[in-house]
């Protein structure tokens, strides 16, 4: 399938709003990918697709997961990460995605996991950061993207794990074990300074 | 070991104000086992030896883990951690303590985990909150000691968490659990009301 069909079919499947969401994912994710050198076509057609199955019914999201192998603790979290799972497997076998980096990185783009390859971080924080997000701390997620990607990261899933210990909500461990990686990375980048 | 042969043992392996420490812990996790159900002669012994080692040289403590089969993912956290586990190697080597759930109790009370015993979370709060603790939070974390152990332990987990991300540190992932497990808890316990 073209990129042109790939994009009118997502957008069919979503409210306007959430498409223009991900418009504003997929310029925010080539731009990071060509300040930091990952591949801006791979973080284009991750951004297109890393929503796709969102609106879908929880049922069939929920269906997916659990008909086809995928983490099964899922199920047990908040609904709002049952899309990114599901996405990655609606993008390999209804659009014919084979490439492993662009499907972890759909794939990964809301929970985070350990060792987040730098497209994983790309996309990641272009949904955290694209120009229509407004949250108490974005601004301070785009000052710490103009020079790490790491740091901006951090912020990001720092506010996500305050917003859920405010909330009285549980943190799906991947996203610790996401932060807790980038300190490390970060940690290992400032040795070396 | 008797009792008070055991409290002047551990008396004499930390500093005076640490023994204060642990005076004010078992005098809290004696009180609150009475207030829920626990067993207060286990809950004063576990607290009697929480921190036994937790003035010894870290690099001790760090063979102790290493050389017993204690959890080796401990290393690579903060050694605040190690004298948990390390301590109810100790308990049961030196002192005899074969009671399991008092092993438990000392090795989980400072990281929790995430299916708490009653004594586990006794002990554990009673460690965030005897008389001479004096931080952010501490009065809402005793507060609702009164009414719930389940809320004021996820206080002391949370104001835990939040510190650690403040300070750009990692948080252990079991401590994570701990809290998701009682909010597990307390969504089932509001759910029967």
């Amino acid at each position: 399938m073209k990129r042109e069909e790939i994009m009118e079919s997502v957008r069919s499947q979503m409210p306007e709003k959430r498409w223009t969401h991900t418009l504003g994912v997929m310029e925010t994710a080539v731009r990071l990918a060509e300040r930091y050198g990952a591949d801006p076509v791979k973080a284009d057609l991750a951004a297109i697709l890393h929503d796709v199955c969102k609106y879908w019914r929880v049922d069939e999201q929920a269906r997916i997961i659990r008909e086809n192998g995928l983490p099964q603790d899922l199920l047990e979290y908040d609904k709002e990460l049952w899309h990114a799972h599901a996405g990655a497997w609606v993008a390999r076998t209804q659009y014919g995605v084979d490439d492993e980096e662009i499907l972890d990185a759909i794939r990964y783009h809301t929970s985070g996991r350990e060792k987040m390859t730098l497209l994983d971080k790309v996309v990641c924080l272009a949904d955290y950061m694209e120009p229509g997000r407004d949250f108490p701390g974005v601004h301070n997620i785009r000052e710490n993207a103009e020079h790490s990607l790491e740091k901006a990261l951090l912020a990001g899933f720092d506010g996500t794990i305050r917003f859920l210990l405010d909330k009285r909500k549980r943190v799906y461990p991947l996203t610790l074990a996401a932060r807790n990686g980038l300190i490390v990375e970060l940690e290992a980048e400032e040795a070396q300074e």
